[in-house]
């Protein structure tokens, strides 16, 4: 039997335990969920061990005092010397507020056609659960007939606070590093272009953000009796934010462009031919304007590739009804800088730091201040060994060409790569209309098939590359995964 | 017996009658104490009558179901041909709040050495009533024995809702248009630069406000997403404001500066000669920082004789603790432009939308939405025969020289002039120590009795210079006394 012929074989089997596991509300942002999240754990521990993982442990997060939820951590050596994979997963799960909206009960699954509906079902779990049939599928359909023990060191960790922050998340990388080690880490929670598109990303940006505040008068005066004659902080916010960007979209932070690796022109290529216009992708964010941004850039290359800063919010002065003749005391504002491979988060932080310096008038006291150490960027090298034997693997499942895309988000994924010195390879079926994090998630099972199919025939593709193919080509490119222990901080995905 | 003997013979008295006056809490602001500003017009007719003014009426303000507060009207012709003179003042006082600030109850008016302290004391009962003790000295002492008529024909127009907006104001100068006529008006109620300087303030910046909204997509979009391609309105509106000023502190709006009358050689010397430092008045509003504005003006020039732009409040996207990585929906600002003669509200109104529409970006809708028609400005010619007559009237009494100065701020004074077509004499003797609008306000007995001696001097002064006089020397230096009815609106004092 081959892979194909064993998923299709064992997929009901496949559903009927990711249903069983959909059930359990693993909620890590509610406290009143948390035993659920830990029972969770439990069940995939279980399962994995019945699929037979050798090693299967539940790694407890946080510190004593400040415990955390638990991780699940399973290992299947090779029997051969071999490279190290490490899956990533999550097995927590989003609240499901507005509970009206969900047509079903999000925590009893249901399957609708090609479709099952609960919360997880895309995010993660039902991504997670394709491993195990993957590597059962690996085993059972190998050319020399059935294996003891997969082709590659398989290692799967399964976070369980992704949805809450990922709060525990570097100081677990951090303690169990050494057994954490491994040539490639496989993330398996992105999502591909299109049902009909399959796709893989192959980065996702990183991220700084801060709070600026301006402080004037000691109170508010009045704008007749001093109006044009003392700093206004709401002025000077409005000329500091307005300067962030030049008349080409470009940001003006020192140094910030320095390190950015641009695209390739394969890259390039290879985002233009995607099936994309910018009046859906403007419609379907029901913004009735025209996209903008960085001068001499797709709308793609801006989000996926092009590092950017935005103000989030802003504020000062009188903000009620009417009008109040004032020159407000302070003025405020809150910044988030995109970064990618390869700016670094605490450097793009001191330029920030450094341009309101520069840009405070005389009278006006500024003060930033950062919500964390930031999200580094990260980036696969297309070249690279690994992203061609994941897309091989891909199109092998898929029976098409796999496309390349990225993420304009950030997430953990790149303190893994960071902490762990490893390169990063993204191999996800979700779909961008699968409502994650919405009422109704849902996947397409046939996805999930072919997501196990895929990482069936990536072990024994990796196999044959062998560590020292997979270190050779790893290069200079791959933003997480350059120096050692400089990720992590307290951000999950945003 | 001269002016002055007059006066001091009979400031007991007066005190006395403006002790029983501010024993009335007639707070325009708040409705519980409305009958008590009815009681405080009753008063004041009552005092006016025995005084000896002919003709002393109440008058309603307001509408049929929708009734304001009264003013008080009073008139006494003069026996010959003469000029006619309007004295505005009002009889409201502000609200008392901290009450538990206050050193003794706001009601129970108290001597405290040369200050009497209560509210309404300096803003503006006292200066109401020093122009009846006035008069009566200007009759008593003239050099032709006592008189049984002034001068000029004197008419007061004492209005019951300045503290709460003067929301009735112009409707209630229009209806009684005919009555009102008048060659100049003397307004009593500002202040002097201190005790040991008398001063007559001659002019009043206007002033325009509006909200200004950008509107970008329907909802709050992720900053992950679409960061960086598609306009964000904050950084629309952050450009707006930031371009509201040039880099030499100057408004940048179409046609602003057209219209504004530069200050005279004479003015700008006056000013300078006043004992003013920048660091103390900075340190009296609580910044630390240095004066800053339109280059090539001192602080007084800018905020007494220089139009402004002042962002009053700005706001959008998320404002609460953390960050939020959104590019908002929307973004909002109010903004206020100051203005001088003669700067028209509406036209400066105009060229604010047309400034908002030109720097709209694509994909961003604009709204401006102004609060009211606007205030004008107000500015008395310093070489007109009022205001000449009026400074000597004050230098005779107080025995020193007095000096010009402006106000920053903005009133419905610049309306009285508008809609009466007269020109405005600023006469009064308030400081701004006075504590007005404050907990502990108090006034300056001596002041008040030097406010007497002034009106009963300008008086006679003004008879001499006739009505004629009066006309030829107002020339179109009276930005308030341009043309006829188009001032007013619901603005009061800001």
């Amino acid at each position: 039997m081959d892979v194909r012929g064993y998923v299709d074989a064992n997929a009901a089997e496949f559903f009927t335990a990711l249903k069983d596991w959909l059930a359990i509300p693993s909620i890590s942002a509610d406290p009143a969920h948390h035993a659920d999240v830990a029972r969770s754990a439990d069940w995939l521990a279980g399962y994995l061990r019945q699929a037979g993982f050798p090693i299967v442990e539940i790694w407890p997060a946080g510190e004593p005092g400040a415990p955390g939820l638990p991780a699940v951590y399973a290992e299947w050596p090779a029997s051969a010397p071999a490279p190290a994979v490490l899956v990533y997963g999550h097995h927590d799960v989003q609240p499901v507020e507005p509970l009206d909206q969900w047509d079903t009960d999000p925590f009893t699954p249901v399957e609708h056609g090609r479709q099952l509906i609960g919360r997880g079902a895309s995010d993660d779990k039902g991504q997670v659960l394709f491993h195990v049939l993957g590597v059962r599928a690996c085993l059972a359909a190998s050319t020399g007939g059935p294996r003891q023990a997969p082709p590659v060191t398989l290692k799967l960790l399964i976070e369980g606070e992704e949805e809450s922050g990922s709060a525990n998340f570097a100081g677990l990388l951090r303690h169990h590093r050494d057994r954490l080690a491994c040539d490639v880490i496989v993330v398996t929670d992105t999502t591909m272009w299109a049902e009909d598109v399959p796709s893989m990303c192959t980065g996702m940006r990183g991220m700084i953000d801060a709070q600026i505040d301006f402080c004037g008068p000691d109170s508010d005066l009045h704008s007749g009796s001093f109006g044009g004659a003392v700093p206004n902080p709401l002025h000077a916010m409005a000329a500091l934010l307005a300067g962030l960007h030049d008349e080409h979209g470009r940001v003006t932070l020192p140094r910030f462009y320095d390190n950015v690796v641009p695209l390739s022109a394969e890259e390039r290529d290879l985002f233009a031919r995607l099936p994309f216009e910018d009046k859906d992708w403007l419609a379907a964010a029901g913004h009735s304007g025209a996209a903008a941004g960085e001068a001499g850039y797709s709308t793609l290359e801006r989000i996926w590739a092009r590092p950017t800063a935005e103000i989030n919010g802003m504020w000062g002065g009188h903000t009620g009804p009417g009008p109040k003749t004032i020159i407000p005391r302070a003025a405020h504002a809150k910044v988030s800088l995109r970064l990618v491979a390869h700016q670094e988060p605490a450097a793009v932080g001191a330029a920030l730091r450094e341009y309101v310096d520069a840009n405070t008038p005389p009278g006006i006291e500024a003060q930033i201040t950062f919500s964390g150490p930031g999200v580094w960027p990260c980036r696969s090298d297309i070249r690279s060994p690994a992203v061609r034997a994941a897309r091989d693997a891909m199109q092998r499942a898929f029976g098409q060409e796999v496309v390349f895309t990225r993420e304009g988000g950030s997430g953990p994924e790149a303190g893994l790569a960071g902490i762990l010195g490893a390169p990063l390879v993204f191999l996800a079926v979700g779909l961008n209309t699968d409502r994650i994090h919405a009422p109704n998630e849902k996947v397409e099972m046939p996805l999930l098939l072919k997501g196990a199919e895929s990482a069936a025939y990536l072990w024994d593709e990796l196999a044959v590359i062998g560590k020292a193919g997979l270190a050779g080509g790893r290069g200079g490119d791959q933003g997480g995964g350059r120096t050692g222990d400089r990720a992590g901080g307290r951000y999950g995905r945003q």
